[in-house]
């Protein structure tokens, strides 16, 4: 970000502080003397003379992070902020704390980093109304999923992506799904207009996803990714409920044909669907220090014009995950006599059409992978149906249930 | 984009007149009573006491919709139009025109109808420097020759094109790439910042690829598409040359792996390349009524939240068409010995690499298709070369030239 500042020096924006902890480690020697290195925080944050006009935070998470964001627009001060989080979770206040104090807040780094998914909302599809947004949010599941895709094994991935510094030591944030949740309460807030608690969203894991559930997806024209989606509930005739979202973030069969399944790496990519303009797709490089930096800067020059925020109203809305989808459900299983009709007898009790049942050859017969497809049926009705199923004792462990995009 | 307004009645945005020729057969009843009809312009565009406080013009054109945008803005009224040919033309100067009159001219509609490409460029990549700009940015050609991918020949869809009313009678400022090249000029000022006027920018129509063309792409694993494209000319060591830009709008090959090759239909796509953030994908409905009409009414609840453009600076530029790219290149020939040696030859004696020589089976000998293709190589050597081929007396017609993305 600084880089960009020093080499570009966009009209209107001066670099006037770096805050860091043991600056003397830190210090670099492009930086122009003119900036003031400093490890005193209340010193920017304060409206004493020569402080900063505005704060760029860049540190992430809610502690101390919001306490430096609240502080500084108490002082009047405009902030940037790539801290998904803390606007996931704290925004809604903090833009009204913001507004109260005629100052801005702005974060167009928080979702999709070098990607203007948040500024194409609010200036180009202010006009339109938004009813669905699908995404891969994480670049981390979405590296490991397209390396799984082309052979590799969850752990030997994950463990290339630690080497590259794509993946954290404790993977949890990402691979758990609650990184992109964040993420998507934020584009639920500016694309739906809605506002949720990013706990409320369904959080499904990628670390049960097996390399021969790529196989089978192949085998179904379709690959496998993260995908963040949200939309409004649809009643009997196909309306919008307002005020009704289902909303999740799990690894999903993402049809070979669908712009999401053409990620690559830790790319990602955001899907609106509006009521007047159709799709929109947005996609490029979510992470890393450029791609967030050109983000900020962005942010930055547009505070610098006097541009400001256009003010998307929102309302509290409820969030559930009933859908009506179809499911691809992987079972492994020690092969006898009557699995199949288990399977299909429960599916059947909940009025559940089977679709497909794939078995590749080439298994063991005690740990026997096979794969079962349904047409779409409610997520609740499923959930009956595979609680009985797991009674059955032929099964080695818990199916694998992923949604069908 | 009257009916979104109806519908959706964004907040500080109210619909007051209507002005049309003719207006007694327009008129519709789902238009509120309130509304104002006429076939009065100068009455909207003054300053008289009723008269409205945003103009939108969506007539198109330079005459007369250039004297309705200049007068409005003279009388100090913000314009919010889709009108391409206008901004492109005359957009500097309408800025300039507005800035000193203290309103806006807003025209996120202009280029790629709803998809926010504008927006994303001045609110989300103005902290970048974008290096290149690629796109499929006329609707028509890209419906034309992704039917002709699927196997019709050039006249059948044009018919068909017309009949969906994807195509005007005459079809000559899409198909010969003059639509595009108006919008190229655009996205050139915004995204690299350069002044250009449109008709510098070399256009090659679409009308002479054949079905023939994409059955040897294929073989090539790629496919057809009309490309605008724009990127700093690079000096001897890969650096950008600040003020001289290579830009072209013509059909060219594009590898079935690169995102321009997935939109289908009527669908339009940008690709951005910025220093900094690398390659950022927009796409979606280019064109249409909704789209437009969404991309429209953003514009205008920007204006009524008092969002300002972010002025993106630029400089005048020279354009020209030099670029090192590989080539395709189709004959139609009387075969006869010496046909390839010819050919080989005039390349050679220009310094550029023959890479493959396709002949598909199953054509008359006395008119044979077949196909060149040629490693990286000046535009200007090509040009020579082919000149020099032109002269070959076996040759039925003009090769046709496709660069290769």
């Amino acid at each position: 970000m600084a880089r960009i500042l020093v080499e570009s020096a966009p009209e209107g924006v001066e670099l006037t502080h770096i805050f860091n902890r043991k600056v003397a480690r830190k210090r670099v020697d492009w930086i122009p003397g003119s900036v003031t290195w400093t490890e005193d925080a209340d010193s920017l944050l304060s409206s004493a003379p020569g402080a900063p006009d505005v704060i760029v935070e860049l540190a992430g998470g809610l502690v101390p992070a919001g306490d430096w964001v609240r502080k500084a627009i108490e002082a009047g001060k405009s902030v940037v902020t790539a801290n998904k989080k803390l606007i996931a979770y704290q925004g809604l206040d903090l833009e009204a704390q913001a507004s109260a104090k005629g100052c801005h807040l702005l974060y167009g780094a928080a979702v999709a980093g070098g990607i203007p998914v948040i500024p194409g909302l609010e200036h180009g599809l202010a006009g339109d109304r938004v009813e669905r947004v699908e995404g891969i949010l994480n670049g981390t599941c979405n590296f490991i999923l397209s390396k799984m895709e082309a052979g590799a094994e969850y752990d030997d991935v994950l463990k290339e992506a630690q080497g590259m510094g794509y993946a954290e030591a404790d993977p949890t944030e990402d691979v758990a799904g609650y990184d992109a949740r964040a993420k998507l309460a934020i584009l639920i807030r500016l694309a739906l207009r809605a506002q949720v608690h990013p706990e409320e969203i369904e959080a499904c894991p990628i670390t049960d996803v097996k390399a021969i559930d790529f196989s089978y997806a192949r085998d179904l024209n379709c690959t496998i990714r993260q995908i963040a989606r949200a939309q409004f509930v649809q009643d009997g005739i196909g309306n919008s409920t307002a005020g009704q979202l289902s909303a999740t973030v799990r690894p999903m069969l993402v049809p070979l044909s669908s712009p999401l399944a053409w990620s690559r790496g830790t790319e990602n990519m955001v899907v609106t669907t509006g009521y007047y303009g159709g799709d929109v797709v947005f996609s490029g490089h979510g992470a890393g220090g450029n791609p967030t930096a050109v983000a900020v800067v962005s942010d930055l020059v547009g505070l610098a014009q006097g541009s400001c925020r256009i003010a998307i109203p929102s309302q509290p809305a409820k969030v559930g995950t009933e859908l009506e989808v179809p499911h691809y459900i992987r079972f492994l299983v020690n092969d006898r006599p009557g699995i199949v009709a288990g399977i299909a007898g429960a599916l059947a009790r909940e009025n559940i059409n089977l679709n497909a049942i794939l078995q590749k050859p080439g298994f063991p017969l005690d740990r026997l992978p096979f794969v079962v497809t349904v047409e779409p049926c409610r997520t609740s009705a499923l959930k009956r149906a595979l609680k009985e199923i797991a009674q059955l004792p032929a099964l080695l462990e818990k199916p694998l249930d992923l949604q069908m995009l």
